[in-house]
């Protein structure tokens, strides 16, 4: 099983956080999280990590229509992309919502999954395309 | 596969989200995040959906090595627990921090989660034992 979508961008971190978020609401998702990964393992346990940060994005309509058939689905919300610094690179990977059909198992939930995952595709796609 | 924990309380639901937080941080879980799945879907898109929180927790030690060995596993992060009003009850429901080995396929993440997952076990096992 693959984790998803993964690109490697040649930009800047912070430009790249700004421009995922861009991207996935293109897309109809909403951002109703970001996580600095970096910041909080710094501060919790001291340890040094490159730059790291987790955005979570929901579509709302999908995520709507994947509760109702399947309100466990919640477990796996919001959409998590991350953007990570490796490097000289920047990597911006999110996760598979075809993993949310998987776990399932209900076959309600393969197309909302499917759709999910053909929108945070393209917007993973256009990312790349904005920056090469 | 299987979504993880799950638990039905009898409680009332903003209470249970405060005993949720408790017991996640008793076992040494930060909670990074807190979705109000409600209020958002009434907002963005005027859906009714009962009583729905996500709370996003994360070990930070635990979190540390899993992205030491295998840095995808940050769109898995953090653990989510969702608490949803279900009728008269309270469910409480926990991602599988298991997942993240299936899904990494590297073994050294195989101890990460299975540490992941008895602390999230024992924080809804005592979320239970308090409200029986």
């Amino acid at each position: 099983m693959s984790y998803g979508n993964s690109i490697t961008i040649d930009a800047p971190f912070a430009d790249t956080v700004e421009r995922v978020r861009d991207k996935l609401q293109a897309e109809g998702f909403g951002v109703l999280t970001e996580i600095d990964m970096q910041a909080t393992l710094s501060e919790k346990i001291g340890k040094e990590l490159d730059a790291f940060v987790i955005v979570g994005a929901c579509n709302p309509d999908l995520a709507g229509r994947a509760l109702d058939a399947e309100p466990q689905i919640g477990v796996l919300l919001p959409c998590n992309v991350v953007v990570r610094q490796a490097g000289g690179d920047v990597i911006v990977e999110a996760m598979d919502p075809g993993l949310m059909a998987t776990i399932a198992g209900t076959e309600s939930v393969r197309p909302i999954a499917d759709e999910a995952r053909r929108l945070v595709s393209n917007a993973l796609e256009r990312l790349g395309a904005a920056t090469t």
